[in-house]
């Protein structure tokens, strides 16, 4: 796999319309084909999706001198117009996105360029300024939140800049315990690279098998071990940016008072300011031991306090997660044990690694025992670390058999977290329910901090209207929600262009000219994912 | 202390001219005494400083109806105009600021203006900006880098914004650990108000008597608890921030990917954006129990390895910190044991605060031991913790007796502190050589991270020529020395002026133009600080 100064060559592609490799692929297990008809009543299978071959895309508005200059950059054999390249790289992997792709018309890029270095990066980006091209930096395509969809903006055309030939591991500090890794790397080749040398960097999300390093500091992403490790941006300790108007470095040191930080400029700027091209992170020794515990709570209430207090007690878990009473009765259904399942009350997931995990086990099950919590073993910890990456693939599965499935999240003070759930399951319930379907509202906290904690929500439902556009209504209706019981708007699948209407909300008219004003001096003419965070309103206004 | 909304009303004047009250003052300790002619030969009595009486100041180039509009505003008798009060405004607390205070023409503020409310200051910047009047945020006053100056930038006038009233715990979230202070409590008034329900902040600065809450905030402090509690910067969950042209209000939630993290914008700002009046910051329970140890090394190097291996293997102490050969002697020195003392290696002290910490300690003895260290028990700890805010005190008698002395600090990656401490200990002992004078270097390292570390160096020097002018000179000399071996130019005193013309080194053009286009966007017209942070030549500049 790993080729010249380490970096990684070969990559497996996902499934155009789908998530992952088509061999990973699987139908809805017995369990909860089983269950299903339980939860939501009658579901009826759509039509099959199209194939790749039926599907019919705008020609390029590319111009032969537009591929000709860009070729020159990157090398013609890094500047793709086929209709599949175009299509693969036509957006991100939220439930919308899945849903559009069943269709035969599809948006895309008209066309991709796959730069081989920062400096061709910082060539393209000048080269498209110039010819008022807009660009969409691409990482591992696995956005949900409209992040990668081709918008061009004012523009007569958009490439999909991949980064995926900036890929490997360029520098690692032993002592200092961090490394320095090409913004194209997955998080299977970042880790492996790192693992190679005895290290780790023990950022998991759900999107870890296709994500990139850029995209996790681009996206702000939080891993599955964020109890232990925190999210992306605290591991972050440097970043090499390319802009149209000029590069940057930062992070010219672990801690410092000089001046604002900048990294967190560019941290959650989702490509709007500049393509990231290297990003320093802490690394940590590869753990040689874990322990896994599951935890049972009579009620959700009564596991958020258990995590509470976990967290705020410190030196706990590297994992710890809390799944309510309808997420806990999916999880743990079992064929001839549907019906018995949905009286179970809430689960938590307690994962250690690292150095003295015998003491933090220690220490969190005696918090956990005393909030009400009963250890419940190993047994279901496992299923949910191995299953732990699979969700999308129980997804694409769901859809293909009729069922609307999608996921959202958010986050909140610890006092306001069981309020906020009330307010999102009640909005998600009674849009539902206004478009004439039945559903199912599964919800867990997946990230604590000492203040605070996430909530993450699973739906499933039979919707027999046209999907996306009931969908988009309950989703609108969800995010007023959010905004005015006092969550943000996201916790890590970040703005794009779904989220990007009630930014303005979260950080005020102020916090919007802001980003309004560094986008202006950093990318004048505005082609860097055009309507990303910034509505595209935005783009003519001063001030 | 304490009055309506547990605000603080009563505040304990600096000296105008020194550290802290003049009831604390005290003379050289004999031990030092004794200690200096070794370490610099002789030293020449400078004039005695002059009396406050004997200041001259410009006249206020403030009008009548400047002061009219400002008293309609925060009450006439909130805004001062008596040479005492602009001159205790006049800057911060550096050696070059008392170094300055010696002589008898001062710049000052043409007037002190003192808000009531967040309200006010929108007000005051809203009148300030219409009448042409530059405005310098004022907390405590204890600025070390030039950042309270009293420089108008192209404005006729110049107020100094002191936000003492705001003053007072707004709200306590007890289940979240939360705590909104207003921008203008001090240090002790916080953790009072604070402890009074049982929470503690736990953020101790050298200056932590007399600072406040927003300049914490504003100039991205670092306490000496940051092994336990982290720097300032990761207390923060929110700022609510008045700016020329809006307000803005941040931290909806513990963590977020609803874009980059705007907190961290004004978190380093330094006034030049907008004013801080309200900061909200994580809190915990006042500790019960705390354990002192202090160690002794052979040398810096081997006490630096030991500094890591006990930060990068994580859950340790509360303070650590490190004192080489030259600190170490200085700090043990004893009448009777001069000469002896110089010969003692390097020192390291741990304090344990919080649960767990006999556990704790007994973890980090465990790698401190192995690394090469020897606990010296309980004593040389209790003697640090004693006089830990009391270093500004003894600077004021060392220039009283004639001696330079100053201090300056950085931060760098494990791998590069050895050699970065190398480079300017040796520019520092070069610059005051060419300047005729001895000197004496001493370092510690004082905030620890995963990749790295701080560096503190106290000079003391017999300088003979204008002691301003030769520091200013050795000064450019080391911060060029930082820049080049790899520091920041500051890792908690911040930019101010004095730094300012170092920062495009470190953040680079596209840095400095990211800062410039922020502040054009808030402050169009340029009144806040001018001249802090960003060098007053790119106020005039566009992208």
């Amino acid at each position: 796999m790993s080729g010249e100064n380490g970096r990684v060559a070969v990559r497996s592609e996902m499934r155009w319309n789908g998530w992952g490799e088509p061999a990973r692929a699987s139908d809805l297990p017995r369990a909860v084909r089983m269950l299903l008809p339980l939860l939501l009543g009658r579901v009826r299978k759509p039509a099959a999706a199209v194939d790749l071959a039926e599907v019919r895309l705008e020609p390029s508005s590319l111009q032969e001198d537009d591929l000709q200059e860009l070729g020159s950059i990157v090398g013609a054999e890094h500047v793709e117009t086929a209709d599949e390249s175009r299509i693969r790289h036509a957006g991100g992997r939220s439930t919308p996105d899945l849903l559009r792709r069943r269709r035969c018309e599809q948006a895309s890029p008209d066309a991709v360029v796959l730069p081989g270095s920062h400096a061709e990066v910082v060539d393209v980006l000048r080269a498209c300024a110039g010819r008022g091209i807009a660009v969409i930096p691409f990482g591992g395509g696995t956005s949900v939140v409209g992040a990668l969809d081709p918008e061009r903006g004012a523009h007569r055309g958009v490439i999909s800049l991949d980064l995926r030939r900036l890929s490997g591991l360029i520098r690692l500090d032993e002592v200092s315990r961090e490394a320095c890794i090409a913004a194209g790397t997955t998080g299977p080749d970042a880790e492996a690279l790192l693992a190679a040398q005895g290290f780790e960097l023990g950022h998991y999300p759900q999107s870890f098998r296709y994500a990139t390093i850029g995209g996790f500091a681009a996206a702000r992403s939080s891993g599955q071990n964020s109890a232990g490790h925190g999210r992306f941006d605290s591991m972050v300790t440097g970043l090499r940016v390319a802009t149209p108007t000029g590069d940057i470095e930062l992070g010219r040191s672990p801690g410092s008072a000089a001046g604002p930080d900048l990294i967190r400029v560019f941290l959650g700027s989702e490509g709007i300011f500049g393509v990231i091209t290297e990003v320093r992170v802490r690394v940590h020794p590869v753990p040689r031991e874990r322990i896994l515990e599951a935890w049972r709570f009579p009620d959700f209430p009564q596991g958020v306090d258990g995590l509470r207090l976990v967290t705020q007690n410190g030196g706990g878990p590297t994992v710890i997660r809390l799944s309510d009473e309808a997420e806990t009765a999916v999880s743990l259904a079992q064929v001839g044990r549907i019906g018995k399942a949905l009286t179970t009350g809430a689960s938590i997931v307690t994962v250690y690694e690292g150095d003295g995990i015998a003491e933090r086990r220690a220490r969190t099950s005696e918090i956990l025992t005393a909030a009400g919590g009963v250890s419940s073993g190993e047994g279901a910890a496992e299923g949910w670390l191995d299953g732990r990456f699979d969700g999308p693939y129980l997804r694409d599965s769901l859809l293909d058999a009729g069922v609307f499935c999608e996921t959202l999240e958010t986050a909140t003070t610890w006092s306001n977290l069981k309020h906020l759930r009330t307010e999102i399951t009640a909005t998600l319930r009674r849009g539902f329910a206004e478009a004439g379907a039945r559903s199912y509202v599964m919800c867990h906290v997946s990230h604590v901090y000492p203040t605070g904690a996430s909530l993450y929500f699973t739906v499933l439902a039979n919707l027999r209207s046209d999907p996306l556009e009931a969908w988009a209504g309950i989703k609108r209706q969800v995010n007023d929600s959010i905004i005015s019981a006092g969550g943000t708007i996201s916790h890590h699948h970040a703005v794009g262009r779904d989220h990007a209407p009630w930014l303005e909300q979260e950080i005020g008219e102020t916090g919007v000219r802001i980003l309004a004003a560094i986008k202006r001096e950093l990318d004048p003419t505005w082609i860097l994912n055009p309507g990303a965070v910034i509505t595209s309103d935005r783009a003519g206004r001063r001030g």
